[in-house]
């Protein structure tokens, strides 16, 4: 098989049925050791992060599958840290999709002259660009449809199953006491048929999450909504 | 009358009858003494710039005036470098309201990856915040809803009014064979009934414009729009 691209926290492979394969690095996203999802550099390196972010990705993509919600997923190797993954696309160079339940992070970097930190914000949606150079900005949907990066009907599909898989991401993470502030996805188009589905993963990384007001490191947030 | 706010370019005070008067500086936003009109800071002081930009001020809102377009001005004082206009609250902290021709500045700052330089982009509206500390971030239609600094029905007209407003500069330059890249504008709620309105002033320091190819500085801009 071959590697088609390394990311900060994996590397996408090409099998030789056509499918990707996904294989989850110990690499967490942050600056001088402190993990922070929103991050573009690797931060540190935890041992067991990658198996422990592809089983929360697992759990999740299998809980969206129940609800016919599409995304990539056909299966994981939890041993092997890899995901096999329905081939796809990006849009443009990539985006990042983001719900919002409370103000944090970029938003408050953007916004914080009109919101406060931990502010609820109604599972507000919004798209940035996957750029390093330029510091990820966000972007409307009629400079995405402007700029051919995708088209409007995408837009809105992309926005609905934000919301969608957010809620359900929103309602697990409840089960177990824990509040869901903010969620970052990726979506693409199905090479097979141009469909819009998630891609990429969900995991602690992805996401902040607060218990009783404290905010719950990714590894800390598998151990608690999965067990140990 | 008593001054009510002090601003990079202009200062203003409130008349003994209600309404305000703009006084318009000779000082230019831009860096070391390079005119940049995206600029937060003041970059250079030129003699007659602030005549200059309210003679073009003057100018275009009276051409607005003309075609139904409500702005704030009242009347204006070429030799005391002074606006009278009608007493108008902005929107939050105030909003910045770019429409852009062709790709040029803090687009290609932020959308590099997907733009190049002088790109038309077909009247293309985007709102930023005036926030110097977080530079002036892009903020969407949602977000402004969400924040409560405009309703979704005042966004609408801003948007309307904007890409209006732009067509008349861009035809006015036009007819001297200048060409329109891009504008920006404010808006306010008049205090006497909350109607949005254009603000603030329409002169070479808030466009970019070029003839033949060669970017027109706002002083040459006023003297080939209106002449000497």
């Amino acid at each position: 098989m071959k590697r088609i691209y390394t990311g900060k926290t994996k590397d996408v492979y090409e099998l030789e049925d056509g499918n990707y394969l996904l294989k989850f690095k110990d690499d967490m996203t942050g600056e001088n050791g402190v993990f922070d999802p929103g991050a573009n550099t690797v931060g540190l390196v935890m041992e067991g992060a990658g198996r422990a972010g592809l089983r929360l990705t697992k759990y999740f993509f299998e809980r969206l599958h129940e609800r016919n919600i599409p995304t990539h997923y056909i299966d994981a190797d939890i041993e092997q840290a890899t995901m096999t993954v329905a081939p796809a696309d990006v849009f443009g160079h990539g985006l990042e999709v983001i719900c919002r339940y409370r103000a944090a992070g970029s938003f408050l970097r953007r916004y914080g002259l009109y919101a406060k930190e931990g502010q609820p914000l109604d599972a507000f949606v919004e798209v940035t660009i996957k750029d390093d150079e330029r510091q990820d900005p966000p972007i409307s949907k009629a400079a995405l449809e402007m700029l051919g990066i995708l088209t409007a009907e995408e837009y809105d599909t992309l926005e609905r199953l934000t919301k969608e898989i957010s809620q359900v991401v929103k309602d697990e993470l409840a089960k177990k006491g824990i509040e869901l502030y903010d969620i970052k996805l990726e979506f693409g188009r199905l090479k097979s048929n141009g469909e819009v589905v998630l891609i990429d993963e969900i995991s602690g990384g992805n996401m902040r999450a607060y218990k009783d007001g404290v905010y719950v490191e990714p590894l800390e947030l598998e151990r608690l909504i999965l067990g140990d």
